[in-house]
């Protein structure tokens, strides 16, 4: 029998070289793709996504808005798929996120999309799926094939090419020096951070949770979306995840001493702002894990550094942690996480 | 000392009559910012919003979709109060729903996206509220002052209101006959569901549970989400709400028969893309509820049942069953609805 875990301890493990591959052999076809774009000037960029990549996509939206002033959401594709909506997309750049490429909805939101007038964007790490096909323009993220059902090493690789196809587009078709600077030492941060045995040590304390919140803000917020999946879909407990301000509104009732929360704290504007958040919590007396580099200093709270990065670029190193304390909870309850019960590495919906 | 959940319940009790009110005394107004709004024909809506109104504004991106064929998406306050992001919004409406009109975050968003060019509307039920005085455009759900924290009427309201403007929109202005016949059978048909005695039969069941899982498609995704949310604020009850869609990518594993799950199953085509959940979560053994006028028939399931209408309809009446069935439950459970710990009524993030 084939160790538990095995699987996705590889594909966690093989991070750094995946983010070295893309900084490396991709980075010129990505710019292509951004120069494209770039031409093309849309006054709008809509995601859409399922699971783990919808938490990608969250990341691609939050870097179009606040790094090239465009606006940008997350479409449900039932609006197009189940209900038949034609939206007018002319301006629209229009990108499916999904590590197989293989899901029918996504394929059919993009082929409509095209009919509609927008251009479209495929980021899979697929290039020979449908979905890669359906669209006009391709980002091959090269994280190779995943072993786990759970995404892990596809996701970062998602986040990365995201960034470098934003920074593209900023450049009019080039990253710029500063940012490839910052990004090249990404690979090694990422490795010393997959060497703290700090997230390892901090599961143990979930053994026996039965719910968990996650929380974060701006940049963080999609990390903290993505562990709660993990933690679902390798350890079967219960994860919330909120953004800091919606936490506040309505789901902090729920915050007691038994409920964990784990909150991304990042060292930017991000982070400033989950300052109100932690204090609230706090006041709950719930049992707090701090995950960042934030200097959180409240009494009784447990923490999981990473390292002191950009906000934009510490989510690709604070899911790190998260990603292990996934793995390593999920052996503690005696759980395979290479094979989740009830899933498929391709789910089809329609 | 006031009967625990007694403001909450009077404001459940309440929704008939605020329906009304909206089909009666506000629908002329609401025409005439809708006739504004068909005037200036934007390509774009961005809907802004938090807590409870967050669900109503993601209706209202339905409804702008599928209705309208404009594209719409919910945007993050953060992008541009935390990280300062200023995208060019010309030929966009933005759109920030709140109840109190008083979240900070909100009011920032509309102030700086009608310097970016937007068309800025604030759906509120406090017309002298900073959000409704932010923005060019206000649509007054006129719900009357709301006892509980959570938020119950003001909800239905939202949707209803969003429901006109849309509507009203599609018409250049006025509603059409077809859809103010369909929609004055609204209040009566909220009456008689709200008579039925079942969701508090099902309160029951859940008496015990210490998770619970929501899921719906399309229309009825709000639905689920926004009934989550009432079970996390009253009963303290860690509820997770997925679209269909993506309960299958991931999520489902959590599902075992000591999850419950209820599924929000609508009469029309987002009800019929759920039959595949539905299979998958019956595969599972999971304890299923099915909220709706969906005739499911998998062995085992209860149902709460809710009037057949259009599916664009009946996300205004599936919610009231599941909101008696959060105040049942926090009653069952010895909690007061009225005051969930930690929580205030007007909730201020920045």
């Amino acid at each position: 029998m084939v160790e538990p875990g095995r699987g996705m301890a590889a594909d966690i493990a093989e991070q750094p070289d995946v983010l070295a591959r893309l900084l490396g052999e991709q980075i010129g076809s990505i710019e292509a793709v951004a120069a494209e774009i770039a031409r093309h000037r849309p006054r709008h960029v809509i995601f859409t996504a399922r699971g783990t990549s919808d938490h990608a996509a969250l990341y691609g939206a939050y870097l179009t808005e606040i790094r090239l002033g465009v606006p940008a959401g997350l479409a449900s594709p039932s609006a197009i798929t189940v209900y038949g909506a034609r939206p007018d997309l002319r301006d629209c750049l229009v990108v499916g996120v999904s590590q197989s490429g293989g899901s029918p909805d996504l394929r059919e939101v993009v082929r409509v999309a095209r009919e509609q007038g927008a251009l479209t964007l495929a980021v899979t790490n697929a290039p020979d799926s449908p979905l890669a096909q359906a669209a006009q323009l391709h980002v091959d993220v090269a994280a190779g094939p995943e072993r786990a059902v759970a995404a892990t090493k596809t996701y970062t690789a998602e986040l990365l090419a995201l960034l470098l196809l934003v920074e593209g587009v900023r450049g009019g078709g080039t990253v710029s020096r500063d940012e490839r600077e910052a990004l090249a030492r990404l690979p090694e941060l990422a490795a010393r951070t997959l060497d703290d045995p700090t997230a390892i040590e901090a599961a143990g304390r979930y053994r026996f949770a039965n719910r968990i919140v996650l929380t974060g803000r701006g940049y963080a917020y999609p990390t903290a979306r993505e562990a709660a999946l993990k933690l679902m879909e390798t350890s079967y407990l219960p994860a919330l995840a909120f953004s800091g301000a919606d936490l506040l509104h309505g789901p902090l009732a729920m915050a007691d001493p038994d409920v964990p929360v784990v909150a991304v704290v990042g060292a930017g504007p991000g982070g400033a702002a989950m300052r109100e958040v932690l204090a609230r919590v706090g006041e709950r007396r719930a049992d707090l894990l701090v995950v960042g580099p934030s200097d959180v200093d409240l009494p009784g709270t447990k923490r999981v550094p990473t390292p002191a990065v950009d906000e934009r670029h510490g989510a690709l190193l604070d899911i790190l942690p998260l990603q292990r304390l996934a793995l390593a909870l999920a052996l503690a309850r005696g759980e395979d996480p290479d094979a989740p019960r009830g899933l498929k590495k391709v789910t089809a919906t329609l």
